[in-house]
């Protein structure tokens, strides 16, 4: 007991030393309301828990011992203090504030728009939609006690680390935010700013409102991922005794109440933004800003989702990766138990992994994706139409909104399209689950093109070029097909109909090498298809925008990157429903965890079987979708920061030549960023498993009746070790990504200030991002791709092939599983946000490399 | 014996099929002069050898089998065409014929400059070295019968797969020849050569010429490397039953001896070219080419030697590692047996591929480091020259060439500084090997920092800026301090005396999955430092150049680029000796393979161990160096391509601008292929080693007699499995790097030409050029140091930490270094070649791109 209470001791002054280190915690709590192992702390207790010896696995032994699982492991439910504060306050007072705030909102936007007002109309209704989604699921039955038990165990789990890695992401969102204020007081202006009127300390106030939204924003998406999931997860069980179909509907509409929620927040977090700078400033009255240069004020929301994003991606990547490899490591491999199981120690922990590291962390992860790439192409929208003369430029400024805000529409009514079918109550396993979500998403990509093509001709018809909204809708349409090829790749090298994991299949049956081996290579191949792709839609949405007859004064055409911002948004234009089938994913593998924990019947595990395996495919697509879209992105960012960089420097700054060794040095330590950044985050998770490994271990030795099902794992135990080196780790490669774009321009700017090099450090860190991004979509394609494919060689053998289960074939497939997991779920989607963070930090932090 | 013959001939036909394709080998036999797999056929008759059962390994028995463990392996002694002919020819007019040819070298050297005649001289000088080198070590004595028995069978199937490798790469180089010719006879000429009045014709067959004798010269610089390993590696085991320190000074010498002729023949190669091409051209007469534009004539020389490199090392690295991989998998993993066991049937294709893959390969890739980075100073030093009007130029265009003579002499030293101790005939193992070697190094470092001071005075000095030669010394000094640091890094982290080695060896107890992610970590994280000392070695070498005092007609500073010209000449100005100690490390360890199999004592067995180990950690440094030069060079390369683009192309070509689209997809394109270049080479290891997986299993189950030494396992079958598939998977990566550039640039010329954008094609080729470069630098350096980490972590296990041999955690961290095999002896140093390959071709194909 007292060394048990030594480790934990330990471990918590580790902990605070490291989160204290970068320099943000250092007033970071001991103790009290930022408490990181609120679960450790409580299931001490569980040591006490008397032993039923003599119950040999009996039925009704093993089912009261179920009811017992988790006696000590539930909390008080935890409830925000902001709600808190709101549920103090008499309804009637709510109402009428919240009548109020609505009734200003659309005033503000009223005064800015019409365009705007649609915008809010349509965010506000999807809202009500997802309501109405979040209600119908939480109105389905949570199944048997032994289910509910299980659920809250990890309901916990996941609030409890929610609480705490929110908490210190909070924290140094707060200094930073302080460290942005300094800077942009003490910097020069923008004659186009000095022309308007906005001094320093507007821009400042500005930029930090603006970050800090962003990221309050990106922490509401996280939770609202992670809140429907860990509630949607039983619901799914219980209905899988009843109805595939009703089980798949019910994860489909927790997803789809998530999806909703953040890319309307998204949108409407924008706008809002925007109407209100654009009320404030006096925008376009006398004297006044131009609106074409308001959309540069809203980068600071988009930094602020990307920092929030990265380390909920970080965190928890590392969390469910760290539980998920540690709990594969012993139990599959060595105790050859199966996955889920309830005697492996860490199942709980891995459980609620899924929960903060796929709901929660995807959730801010697409809100950032979002929310940067609507930024950047209302830049470039603005830069176009001003070099372009034209007369009412909002149309071009705002297009990504209405775009946007259709696909809030249509993901609707794909996600409205998957309908319980009549005959419910009937076991029904026979429909392909993924036929059902494919025609929703055909549905929703029909639409789509349709919208669009609407919203062009809405929006970017001008009288100067009578066809360009023609053009655009094309581009529009490349960004379409762009998205529709990357979902078919990743299919291709990831599911195990192909050749691709076939092979992988069977280089596993001559041993553990030669798997690994085959998956590195599958995973580096994987790379050429998509950049090919990408290659050919970059050229023909800039020539399509740049043919589109959109000149500038003199004469030379001008639309070109607005031709690939147009395909970046039809590439995303059903992103609330990609991010529907994502979100399935998790809890459906949640359900079926919680199936085998609570040991339902076989036909009931086959259906969650069913519905886990179809999740895993749509995760692997839309981790392509969003490299995709990170990829095409990060060039519009790219192209925004150079025309930022020119507009504070007084100068045009329109090239970064890499045949200068500074420069070439930039990109050199870019595409390191990118290595040195996967290492950190793939080793967090190494160092994480081996604890959970070494735990797992000990207590299969100490408690040898845990096999026989008599004796309890110490669940607690392992969630407060993965929560705790999760905090721990995340902050290393965080801390990297935010701090080297700003050392390099700093230090690039002073060797350039002596060598008489002027805007040195603003070209390096601008090579440094272009090779980052361009080694970071290499990479994560190559992670993601690899990890897909281990995943799905493994569940290929477990099929039957090469031997099945428990084969040495499979054992060596396991192994390849394992290294898969913190390559596809840990660094390859921490970089998509990475290669963001890093275009949206360059942005905010420009002044200080000129 | 009907089945196995069906098998052989499939793979025949399989490989004769594949290696068609390319459209090179059409014409290759299928039987006679190129007979792929010599062996194959001989050991057919394996199978009538009788099996004596009653020996029960007796020592007695052991001793007889093994003599006649090889009886049908002996081929008839393989002599080259060329040799056979000089052979019939008279020895006084072979002499006569061999004092005219010295007599016209230095004739035409004369006439040239004085700097040549000593070039020559000290080449020579090396070259009678060398044969004194070869001469002691043949003088060596070969052991007992059963150690030559074993020698002779690694030789021959060293030979045998040489001949057909090298068969297949000169036809494939003939064919290649025939297109530059055909491109050069097409293309324009540039306004000096027009000047000068060389014709279109004269330039193309200059540049084939070169081409061809790059290639020439590569190929005998791989087969020099690997005709001494595999006669000293039997002498060297031989030594080692008598003493450690003879048995070292052996493999140093065979080493030296081979460094010494490849590195004599990059540098002699150059000068002839240089001295023919100049007294042909008139050089400086009247109304000729200036000497300034002589270097960029010699392109072709370092395109040949990287064309050859590349092939050599992929096949040469694919037939190492299938085996080694192969060998490790059945017999370590499954079947328990130690490593080079005779009874394991892979085990002499493992012991040929040392030869092939690790001498001949890195031969061929030193002489092409060499040789490309010579060129590229040679025409950066000219360049500079022209624009500052330096009166004498040659100084400047031939220091690269003196800066090598003085590393064959320094080296020379610093081999012979290895010495044996006095009381020879005494077995002592106490002296560490390393120790000895560091010595040399330290003894040869000394030297150069002397020599190239003294030569940068000599060669450097102008009065036009009396103080550039000390700047430039300075540049050297940077260049030998960063070849310092890269052996230190590397040092750091694949050696298990530190932090990396060690966690990498913990994680392994924790499984295979862990000890995959923490060799991946670490393999990326090791990207960082090396790359932060080229940054600053790039920079500070730049800037040193540039403010050397040199100066162009307006006053700006030009000796930039030359400043990190001079650097990489630093970093490589030891060149000679490290490629000793490379050499060192296969002989060392083929040395042990034969210790091995013929069964010595402990005591032989313990002092082969120490020798290898010190090899391994002398390979990894190779590589460190030789990667850390690659990224220097191809920063030269890249500036000597944008030269010769502008001046193909009448106009400046200075810039590379990324931000233009088409450029960046470039950039794209040229990172990806550099995944898309190692999952192929990873990925043909795993094939082939798959192969002999299923080989050596198989043996092992038909003949169960193997593993209690009752049968003969058939080691001529592994042999030629590896051989036909090494043959066949070569072509595919190989193909990639030479065609796509050339596809890219066509392709971007073209949309340029129809988009109206001039010079497209050049841009993005250097686009693609840059960003494979760095992509190339960080995959290469990942590569090399996770492999080497992996296997020094297997060998601090086997040194009994963590449980020792034969424990899960030594299986693990086998797993780990089958894994890096591939990685450390395929890609990774198939990428190096790659680098520079892509530099050369690109500039031989400059003429295509515009």
């Amino acid at each position: 007991m007292l060394f048990r209470r030594g480790i934990i001791r330990d471990e918590y002054e580790l902990t605070s030393e490291l989160i204290q280190r970068p320099g943000s915690g250092g007033d970071l709590p001991q103790s009290g309301e930022f408490n990181p192992f609120p679960v450790a702390r409580r299931v001490n207790s569980f040591q006490s828990v008397a032993m039923d010896d003599d119950m040999e696995g009996g039925n009704l032994g093993l089912y009261q011992e179920r009811l017992r699982t988790f006696p000590n492991m539930r909390s008080k439910p935890y409830t925000p203090l902001i709600f808190r504060l709101l549920m103090r306050i008499n309804s009637r007072v709510l109402l009428v504030l919240l009548l109020f705030g609505l009734g200003a909102l659309f005033y503000i936007g009223a005064s800015t728009s019409p365009i705007i007002v649609f915008v809010y109309s349509v965010c506000i209704s999807s809202f009500l939609v997802s309501i109405y989604l979040a209600k119908w699921v939480l109105s389905k039955d949570e199944g048997p006690p032994e289910m509910v038990q299980i659920s809250e165990a990890i309901r916990d789990g996941a609030e409890g680390f929610f609480r705490t890695q929110y908490g210190t992401i909070s924290k140094m969102a707060g200094l930073l935010a302080l460290v942005i204020l300094s800077i942009y007081l003490l910097r020069s202006t923008t004659p186009q700013q000095e022309a308007s009127g906005i001094g320093r300390a507007t821009s400042a106030y500005i930029t930090v409102a603006s970050f800090l939204l962003g990221a309050l924003c990106s922490g509401v998406a996280g939770y609202v991922g992670m809140w429907v999931s860990v509630r949607a997860n039983v619901r799914v069980s219980s209905a899988a005794r009843r109805s595939a179909r009703e089980a798949l509907q019910i994860a489909v509409r927790a997803g789809g109440f998530s999806a909703l929620v953040v890319v309307g927040m998204a949108v409407i977090g924008i706008a809002i933004l925007y109407a209100t700078f654009y009320v404030w400033l006096g925008v376009d009255s006398t004297s006044a800003m131009k609106v074409t240069d308001l959309p540069l004020l809203l980068v600071g929301y988009g930094f602020g989702a990307s920092f929030v994003a990265l380390f909920a991606q970080l965190g928890g990547g590392i969390y469910t990766k760290a539980a998920d490899v540690g709990a594969d490591l012993v139990g599959k491999v060595e105790q050859g138990i199966p996955e889920d199981d309830p005697r492996n120690p860490a199942v709980i922990a891995d459980l609620v992994g899924d929960n903060v590291g796929d709901c929660a962390a995807r959730g801010a992860d697409l809100f950032e994706s979002i929310a940067a790439e609507i930024i950047s192409a209302m830049i470039l929208g603005g830069t176009m139409a001003q070099r372009c003369k034209i007369e009412d430029p909002s149309g071009f400024i705002l297009f990504p909104l209405v775009v946007h805000s259709f696909d809030l529409v249509i993901s609707s009514v794909g996600i409205f399209s998957i309908r319980n079918t009549r005959e419910s109550g009937v076991i029904s396993v026979l429909e392909d689950p993924m036929a059902i979500l494919e025609k929703g998403y055909s549905v929703t990509i029909f639409l789509a093109v349709l919208t669009f093509g609407l919203s062009t001709r809405w929006m970017l018809y001008t009288e100067q070029a009578p066809t360009a909204w023609l053009n655009f809708a094309l581009c529009g349409l490349v960004g379409i097909i762009t998205a529709y090829i990357f979902v078919w790749i990743t299919k291709y090298y990831t599911d195990y109909k192909h050749e691709p994991v076939r092979t992988l299949a069977l280089a596993s049956s001559t041993g553990h090498g030669t798997n690994i081996i085959a998956g590195v290579s599958l995973g580096l191949e994987s790379t050429a298809l998509p950049v090919l792709v990408i290659s050919v839609s970059i050229i023909s949405a800039f020539w399509l925008g740049r043919t589109s007859g959109l000149v500038d004064e003199s004469g030379s055409p001008t639309g070109g990157l607005f031709g690939t911002a147009v395909a970046t948004m039809g590439m995303l234009s059903t992103a609330a429903y990609v991010l529907t089938m994502d979100m399935f994913g998790p809890i459906a593998d949640n359900a079926g965890g919680i199936v085998e924990m609570s040991q339902q019947p076989e036909s009931v595990r086959e259906i969650t079987d069913v519905l886990d395996a179809v999740g895993n495919t749509t995760k692997a697509t839309t981790k392509g979708f969003a490299i995709g879209s990170a990829a095409l992105a990060s060039f519009l960012l790219f192209s925004a920061y150079m025309d930022e960089v020119g507009s504070f420097a007084h100068v045009p700054f329109h090239q970064v030549d890499i045949a200068i060794p500074e420069v070439f040095v930039g990109g050199l330590l870019g595409s390191m960023l990118i290595f040195l950044f996967s290492a950190w985050a793939c080793s967090a998770v190494g160092r994480s498993a081996q604890e959970v490994v070494n735990e797992v271990r000990r207590q299969f030795i100490e408690r040898p009746g845990i096999m026989e099902y008599k004796e309890k794992p110490d669940y607690g135990r392992c969630v407060s070790i993965v929560a705790s080196a999760s905090l721990r780790e995340m902050i290393k490669p965080g801390a990297l990504a935010i701090i080297s774009p700003i050392v390099v321009g700093i230090v690039f700017r002073v060797l350039g200030y002596y060598t008489d090099q002027p805007l040195l450090g603003a070209k390096v860190v601008a090579s440094m991002l272009m090779f980052a991004t361009v080694s970071g979509i290499l990479m994560a394609l190559f992670l993601n791709t690899a990890g897909g494919a281990w995943d799905n060689a493994k569940k290929y053998i477990e099929t039957g092939a090469l031997g099945g289960k428990g084969s040495d074939c499979h054992k060596a497939a396991v192994t390849g599983d394992t290294v898969g997991d913190p390559f596809k779920d840990t660094a390859g989607p921490s970089i998509h946000v990475l290669i963001k963070m890093l275009a949206t930090i360059t942005l905010v932090m420009a002044p200080i490399f000129l």
